[in-house]
């Protein structure tokens, strides 16, 4: 078996890159060794700190013999002709979510992985995050008997952090529907198995100022007979981490106050500043800081979910699973590693090294992108709408990394 | 302005009397003066510990010309006898919640109240609660912009305590439907402004040995764009009142464990011990604790319940309100009384003697038992259902009992 890391290439090195950076930085199992970006003070500083060659053009990168697995971390609107474009080329790809906005372009992006017979991930999103396949494990291993019932609430400031006109726009891939349900959506469907039966929708754009979607309340009923209700707020009021031991969606503990600051902040801009403002803390950017070398304090996470099973509620947590059952509550504990996110490496690994197939591939994401897209439709429309696109999750991979401590 | 007590007669000194009964006892606006029940050791009981009367018929209660309200505590396939029969009489009532099953029952009920002239009031719920009402208030001032999304969740051990056979059979009434969506629904609704015009909902009837919904999930949509999101879990794992300070429901401090103990307990007894277990809790039973003057710990509530406004979330305590808005987050608490649901007391008090509408009267009563039955119809049908009955909420009364703390 080949145990050398995998070698990958970066297409794109702003937002997304950035906060995948501490993954790949740390992870000896992945060596960044090339990269393209139009900015040139990310591709230098990129060059210095990781020692990778800088490409001129995507295409470059792409035919880049020393790339086996790029990393396609453009805007979403680029992902179609990136994936393709890489796939011709032979490689391997890492998509960053949302994969696309369009079913069509998500097709177009696995047919061109099948016909070159490239591996196709898409990640970092939360389903990730490891008490989450902690919680896909233990449903799937049947003790608890069927998931019945997963809940998920999320008050976030999502709406009011700086923003591009077009994160604002919905037509464009903006609003809360494609950027977190997408997150919300790719959890509950792993919990639940993948296959979702039915979506109803309901969804709020509240701010005249900024308007896309920035919450939404939806019902889903799964083939199985499970059924999840996800809910978002990203008005940046009330901060649904307080319910989670107050550590923030990237894993970090978070202060009291974090959304009245968010919000305060942005009344001091305007829009062009606004955009600038969010360009600047992006990888070799004016603000940008650089975190490698800071530990998590718990796993990323996306709000607060339970799990109800015939036998057991499964609570998320940052740390693993607080499970009720008949014998009281129990934490199984899982939070060990130091390395953010390092479950997207797992991934990748188990992929490109074990051969296995992914979680996260092409149709996989797809039918979330088909759950969001229905959520947009089902509110408009006011009625249940059927997917048709649906997959079931794929086996999870069998991992050693549990304890567990009694805590009543 | 009379401000006499108000005398009241009891009708059936049962579990519902039993719950109320800290309340009449110690609030000094109301007065116990008769009762009929037809277990004589509840009567005798009665009879010595407030001097009133005990008849030896529901008529002869009715008809005692001391009595000025009756509190019809009966079994609910009993209210519309009971209630048609104190109006008949000229007795104005509170009758216990559901108020019934059945929407043509709630309607003659209305009707004879009508023409009797009499007032109607259906409670305790938990609506009745002060943060309901508090909430309720500031979203009528419009301080905070319009409700837009209610998100509440309650996961409690309902299906686990012991139960009569007919709680357990949803055709008489059974299950969480009719008994613990008829608190979230009015709550919501008094919330909202009151009315509901579609509900879409998904139950959950999980446990083979106890045939009857455990659990719900819903939404509703409101006249005014405000949408709500219901879910409840009546499966006894995991506990949500540990978000709301680890007061339970009925405004005590609740230890860690309640819920696995209520499983543990079930197990050790059969059907009809079961019943026995549960009648015997009740006013004179054999296992009756006199809590007359035990003080709250807080409030009663119905869970976590959180409004989303256009300006704030209002976030509901056991002591009042948490806000969030724009100047950060704020506890508006209202606890300071020493008498458990006092708040009944409150509109009993306003409609007796201020002569106000009551904000829990026959037709707002009517309406939530037309969204419950909705919930059951929705389930089944598998598709959203228009109510038709569906009125506003009377404005709230003046209340002067609110005093601001900074958390934040």
């Amino acid at each position: 078996m080949n145990h050398n890391p995998i070698r990958l290439g970066v297409l794109g090195l702003g937002r997304a890159f950035t906060l995948m950076l501490p993954t790949f930085a740390n992870d000896q199992r992945v060596k960044l060794v090339a990269a393209f970006d139009p900015h040139q003070t990310s591709c230098e500083l990129f060059a210095k700190e990781f020692g990778g060659v800088c490409h001129n053009s995507v295409e470059s990168l792409c035919a880049d013999p020393n790339v086996e697995w790029i990393y396609v971390a453009t805007p979403h609107q680029l992902h179609k002709e990136h994936v393709c474009l890489s796939a011709k080329y032979g490689k391997h790809v890492l998509v960053e979510k949302p994969m696309s906005i369009s079913i069509a372009d998500c097709q177009a992006m696995i047919d061109a992985c099948n016909e070159a017979q490239t591996s196709l991930i898409i990640g970092h999103s939360h389903s990730f995050n490891r008490p989450v396949l902690l919680a896909r494990q233990l449903i799937e291993s049947g003790i608890y008997g069927s998931a019945r019932l997963i809940t998920t609430v999320n008050f976030t400031d999502f709406m009011y952090r700086p923003r591009r006109p077009d994160e604002l726009d919905t037509s464009k891939g903006g609003g809360v529907i494609f950027s977190q349900a997408a997150h919300q959506v790719d959890i509950v469907r792993l919990l639940a198995g993948g296959k979702t039966t039915s979506v109803y929708a309901r969804t709020g754009a509240w701010d005249g100022s900024r308007k896309t979607e920035g919450a939404y309340t939806a019902l889903l009923d799964f083939d199985n007979g499970a059924v999840a209700n996800i809910t978002y707020n990203g008005y940046g009021f009330f901060d649904s981490d307080v319910l989670m031991n107050n550590i923030g969606e990237l894993g970090k503990i978070k202060s009291a106050g974090t959304h009245q600051k968010t919000r305060s902040n942005l009344l001091s801009g305007n829009e062009q500043h606004e955009a600038q403002k969010k360009a600047e803390r992006n990888y070799g950017g004016a603000a940008y800081k650089n975190v490698l070398h800071v530990p998590p304090d718990g796993f990323q996470h996306f709000g607060p979910i339970i799990v109800s099973c015939d036998l057991a509620d499964l609570r998320l947590t940052p740390y693993g699973l607080e499970i009720h059952d008949d014998n009281g509550t129990h934490q199984r504990e899982v939070f060990a590693h130091q390395i953010p996110r390092s479950e997207v490496i797992d991934e990748l690994w188990s992929v490109a090294r074990l051969g296995n197939h992914p979680l996260h591939g092409g149709k996989w994401s797809l039918a979330t992108l088909e759950v969001c897209l229905a959520i947009l439709e089902s509110a408009k429309k006011r009625s249940a709408i059927i997917p048709v696109h649906q997959v079931s999750a794929e086996s999870s991979y069998a991992t050693e990394w549990t304890r567990d401590s009694d805590s009543s």
